[in-house]
């Protein structure tokens, strides 16, 4: 008894990740109650999003000019940190330590989802490594996906002239020690260093 | 550096209720990630829901059409559910124990926010009570400014002819004993009924 458009919007909206129907009823209701400030403002942001923002087809990021900003930058680094997702390359870019380029695989290898080389935009990868580029950083998740990924770009790139390097694997800063698992406890221990 | 589009459209979305910046950045990856899939429809239903759905001149609800359906309804018993929000009447429609109208305040009576009678359509509701309406049940939450607006409604009511409730307090259903607070358990003892 909400209405037929209210019921679709509802049902679009809990659909989308993080959401279920109680969330995206609330979050429909406010839109209802503020129209002006809330719901107007968003379909116009949608809008934009969707008519401007493409896929970066030099890196794979996301952004409304072409090749994007990141790309377009004359003063990064000539560093290629290869990501899985758009999201990990917003999160490098968050934390503001890195000055280099990206290139976002969009996915992993893996022989379960059936995601070859060819998926993931290697070639492109390769053909960026055109002598400018001095090192290649893998910041790939410390799963058994990304793990083989990065052992997979380690071989492929090791013909390309360019240094390939890994995140280093240990303790989060702020980790506890007590709650960590043994394989990053055992990786911490065996690349441990001179303190101080 | 995500773009200024997107970016817009993460500081909307993070400002909805339940959501944050994290939780925003990750739905709006997913809507770019599918257009056609998700981000194309979710712009037309919040542009139909914009276009088309109002607020009920008869109960405060949200519908398409005006008077609402539940309102427009003929096969409605002629009893008149009074609830704070358009959440509240949905709960109560989802749970499909009452065949009445609502009436939706759209707040309570509150000293400090002050919201007086004039602000809830308190009104309207009485405009309503044209002797075919049998009852009307209070359906306001167990607050101070629940229970104050409930008081206010009782006294307001009391001369048109109409019989006023409120919903039963007591053990929710499912709801264990132990964790319930003392005025729960004081509501529910002092009400107790005869067994089986």
């Amino acid at each position: 008894m909400m209405g037929p458009e209210i019921e679709r919007l509802v049902g679009l909206m809990a659909r989308l990740p993080g959401l279920g129907p109680r969330s995206a009823r609330r979050i429909v209701l406010r839109l209802m109650a503020e129209r002006e400030q809330r719901l107007l403002p968003l379909i116009a942001a949608l809008d934009a999003a969707c008519q401007r923002v493409a896929v970066c087809p030099v890196c794979g990021g996301l952004d409304s000019q072409q090749p994007c900003m990141i790309c377009a930058d004359a003063a990064r680094e000539p560093l290629i940190c290869v990501v899985e997702t758009v999201a990990d390359q917003w999160a490098l870019e968050r934390a503001a330590v890195y000055r280099g380029r990206y290139h976002v695989l969009g996915g992993l290898l893996s022989a379960i989802a059936g995601h070859g080389p060819e998926d993931l935009g290697i070639d492109r990868l390769v053909a960026r490594l055109d002598g400018s580029v001095r090192e290649v950083i893998l910041a790939l998740p410390a799963t058994v996906d990304g793990q083989a990924t990065a052992h997979y770009l380690t071989e492929r790139l090791a013909t390309c002239g360019v240094s390939v390097t890994r995140l280093a694997q240990g303790v989060p800063v702020g980790g506890s020690i007590e709650i960590l698992d043994e394989g990053t406890l055992a990786l911490a221990l065996s690349a441990r260093r001179a303190a101080g």
